[in-house]
């Protein structure tokens, strides 16, 4: 491509909106402008790095075996209704009428209307597995679309559907998917984790999800560096962090702490660590014509409470936070100074594994200002019921064993979830199996949020200059920036041969033909972050060099110019292979 | 592509709704399926046959010049009401709100968006001229969406908009446009015509139309053979049929010519060629507080008014037909026998070309049940005003005068059009001139349907069996048949080693490896419309032979099994390159 047969729209600054550096950087770098809130015109720069995404994305799903087919935006209400969707989407589903007042819904995904194709379309187990995808624009009316791609409203996804005759069925294409997935993430250069996600309410049996590592991520992500495990903190098992409990050192002692109402102020007041003291937290859970039932849960001092896990306890699928009221009526105080001995009406206690296996340790003494010392599972008071409740924090062990937890940022770009018959019941989609018999299908579903890769690529990669596209994504691999393209013959006739070469190499080349200064040709492709550049000037062609810089390079190297063109085809293959 | 890995969807019977044939054999074939009125989900058959228009649209669009970019399907309202468009577009255009209440609209095209874009981006002169492009999916809300993907209500276009310094740039990115669509059509395969559209109301000066050419098509084309002359019926101009008027012959006469009221029955009556009576058709324009002027319209008897020509007639622009009442007021007699000579009041007289240079011609005599003949202008009437007020005909001649016209039927399938300033001045986008002077830029856009073409492509190429497909179109170039795949180890290794050489020749080739008999194979590719078979058997194969056949092929010839993947690869790229 040459420059003057393009269009580069780069700016100085960023829009007043633009709160997150990948948002600003696509703006000034010309790949997309806002046309209302949450929707975007893609720009050609900006295209084209989809346009990459995308074929990336469509390689590796046809080497999965994955089948691509194209299911409408508009969907009628009909197949939400069927599913239930058309009653539990939040406002996020964006319904509307058609002229003659039938309605439709802006698809923010595709269940419904894939489970209807299969329906009609698969009638024996000798049709299955079988996996459609599609590349597509769909929109979820966000009550807040921000960060540029990151949030959208329309925005371009890859979302696939596999359809099995059983559990194993659906492990497998979930593997095929997995793998599948891993493949592309690498391909596209990124940094990433595949991190096993809770499931929420969704009802599958199975889920990761793809993080793109970065600072700015809105996931905490629990990893092990020395394995491969990873989970959103929500979803990782904490481990006990104590293997065993120790044996009573001294007595229980009732001990002033006036004012200390805090874990932390109580051990720095009396001198301890963190780790010796339990954080106490309340909830209620109701009982039909009874006074509700109060829980008290017990955690080490520097932990928090997982509320994904609490949900999961029998009997606490409903809770909420007690009232103060209710505190003050079952342990005789208001909260800062509970504990487990000696409430005014029983509770029920809970203790995280941590917690379980401590000794000698303190809480409330359930009365102002005063907490308990020196407290003992067994002889202060009754052995505990155990649950995991808590986050895992960084330099737990690792759920898997061959490690310690470290913790990341990451923004969520894939999604692998199985859905089981969800859809096929609410839908009737069945099959007949091998003994002639119907049975539903087994689906999981797989998606890959294409533009708003482009937004973590860039959270993950950039510097104070602009973007710093993987090669895989960048709008061009290499720019030559000529220094008096139309003054200069010698630095003509190089740039075109240079041109010339990348070109029937298959490189990705653009020519800056554009005449500018070189402070402001060098500026624009830093800012679009195009990874690789050669100066073609008449100093360096009077020794025959050409200078090369990459995008992270300090500094510039020279090139013999006969021989530049192969030398940076070479880099562009190898970072490419990855 | 192995059909043991693909989806092949293949029906026996259309859909009740299905009214024309590409409708019915795109969903037997598996391409497309109704998810609601106008809204189809593309199957994978579909898909690929669609993403091969889109491929040479975009090369052809490219090498014109064209950049690619993308814009949202949701567009917001505030655009379309600084157009005008939001009060004028009727109700095809689909209006919505989004959560918050605001105003939308599903985009059924994007000057307004484009011409956004173009004048926060364009500033100077030496940014023009410029043309955008997207391949995009749209929505129209028909009232009535019918004929499958002919008049879809969700569709796939690519559309074009150039941005000009002045008209003459405006001409030759519109010519760059046009070239590019003969070239898009022609590698298409289809046989179509570029032509000279009327421009309606939309106010441009000039417009094309491109047309795949075919019987079914809803509109009429006005063709020479012998030169490049095309226009729709109601745009091209009409000659007169007599190149100078004859003297008179004989006297006027008024003739008895009971009950014949049509120019049909009265040339029968009066047993002369319909080509020397006159047709009156009277109309009306309206003249604010006084009496309507009535118009005498007279067209020779075989020929048909033209409504847009008419409404271009200085006085006619907004003309109705005249009421009965009136005409019995103004001629003095009911239609049916009424002329220009001797009415009550006066009317304003106009005569198409033809019937002005006709002689001894016969008219009504604005009284029932006679006309009069042998009338000639200047002796029986004064001369009237001329003008091209009718329809051209099958053998009327070409207007570039190249020829003689014919009538055929055409689908509309690409349009090319001259907008000017029309939204660049209601949305204010202008650049400075070299001047430093703020101008308006002219525009042009340029449309295709890309999933109308695969309806119209099937349109013009079928038979009884399903769709003949043009290479460049079909899902797949060649499928091998092999007899026996499962069974013969002879059939399996030949139809497998035939399969990697035309992959490894660039050939777009199926295996059909699904075990079913041969007439169930045969009956879906030629249904599919696959433009070329191989079929793999024990029995050919013993001599060393296998059979070819071309979709229009009445037979099946053998091609040694050694050369034939070369053979069909050599008529594939023969195909292929037109």
């Amino acid at each position: 491509m040459k420059a003057s047969r393009f269009f580069i729209g780069t700016l100085k600054e960023a829009p007043a909106d633009a709160e997150i550096v990948s948002h600003k950087l696509m703006v000034r770098a010309g790949m997309i402008r806002r046309v209302a809130g949450g929707i975007y015109n893609y720009l050609p720069i900006g295209l084209r790095s989809i346009r990459k995404v995308e074929s990336i994305v469509r390689e590796e799903m046809n080497r999965a075996g994955a089948i691509e087919l194209l299911m409408p935006a508009v969907q009628p209400a009909e197949l939400w209704q069927e599913s239930g969707r058309w009653e539990k989407y939040g406002p996020e589903l964006l319904r509307f009428k058609d002229r003659k007042q039938n309605d439709f819904v802006m698809g923010p995904t595709h269940e419904e209307v894939v489970t209807d194709i299969a329906r009609n379309q698969i009638k024996s187990y000798r049709q299955l597995p079988v996996n459609f995808y599609q590349v597509q624009t769909k929109f979820r009316d966000e009550i807040r679309p921000r960060f540029g791609v990151m949030r959208g409203r329309e925005f371009i996804m890859k979302d696939a559907y596999s359809f099995d005759k059983n559990m194993d069925g659906l492990r497998e294409s979930y593997r095929k998917m997995y793998d599948a997935y891993v493949r592309i993430f690498t391909r596209l250069g990124l940094e990433f984790r595949a991190v096993a996600a809770d499931n929420g309410s969704i009802g599958g049996s199975g889920s990761h999800e793809f993080h793109v590592i970065a600072e700015t991520g809105e996931d905490a992500i629990a990893y092990c560096p020395t394995s491969d495990f990873a989970a959103n903190v929500e979803a990782a098992d904490a481990l006990p962090l104590i293997a065993q409990r120790a044996a009573p050192t001294g007595p229980m002692t009732k001990t002033s702490t006036p004012g200390k109402a805090k874990c932390e102020s109580v051990a720095e007041f009396l001198d301890i660590p963190l780790q010796r003291t339990i954080k106490s937290i309340v909830l209620a859970t109701e009982n039909e014509g009874a006074e509700p039932t109060l829980w008290l849960l017990m955690l080490r001092g520097d932990h928090e409470m997982n509320e994904i896990k609490v949900n999961k306890i029998p009997g606490l699928g409903e809770f909420r936070f007690a009232t103060e009221a209710e505190i003050v009526e079952w342990f005789g105080t208001p909260p800062g100074y509970l504990g487990p001995i000696g409430t005014k009406k029983p509770v029920k206690v809970i203790a995280d594994t941590t917690v379980a296996n401590m000794s000698d340790f303190v809480v409330g003494s359930n009365e102002v200002d005063f907490h308990t010392t020196g407290v003992n599972w067994g002889r202060d008071l009754p052995e505990p019921v155990v649950a995991d409740i808590r986050n895992v924090q960084k330099g737990d062990p690792s759920p898997d064993g061959k490690g310690v937890l470290d913790i990341c940022r990451g923004i969520e770009v894939g999604h692998v979830f199985q859905l089981g018959k969800k859809y096929s019941e609410a839908m009737n989609a069945t099959f007949l199996d091998e003994n002639g018999k119907p049975q539903n299908m087994e689906m999981g579903c797989y998606g890959i949020g294409i533009t708003r890769i482009l937004g973590a690529a860039i959270e993950q990669n950039f510097d104070d200059r602009g973007i710093i596209w993987p090669e895989s994504i960048a709008p061009f691999e290499i720019v030559l920036c000529p220094m008096g393209y139309d003054r200069s013959d010698a630095v003509r006739e190089h740039a075109d041969r240079l041109y010339a070469e990348l070109v029937a190499a298959g490189v990705d080349v653009i020519l800056d033909d554009r005449g500018e200064r070189p402070g402001v040709m060098f500026a624009d492709w830093e800012l679009i972050g195009v990874p690789h550049r050669l100066v073609i000037g008449d100093r360096g062609l009077k020794e025959g060099k050409v200078e090369y810089q990459g995008r992270r390079d300090t500094e510039a190297t020279l090139l013999p110019a006969e021989s530049a063109a192969a030398t940076v085809t070479e880099k562009i293959r190898a970072a490419l292979a990855g």
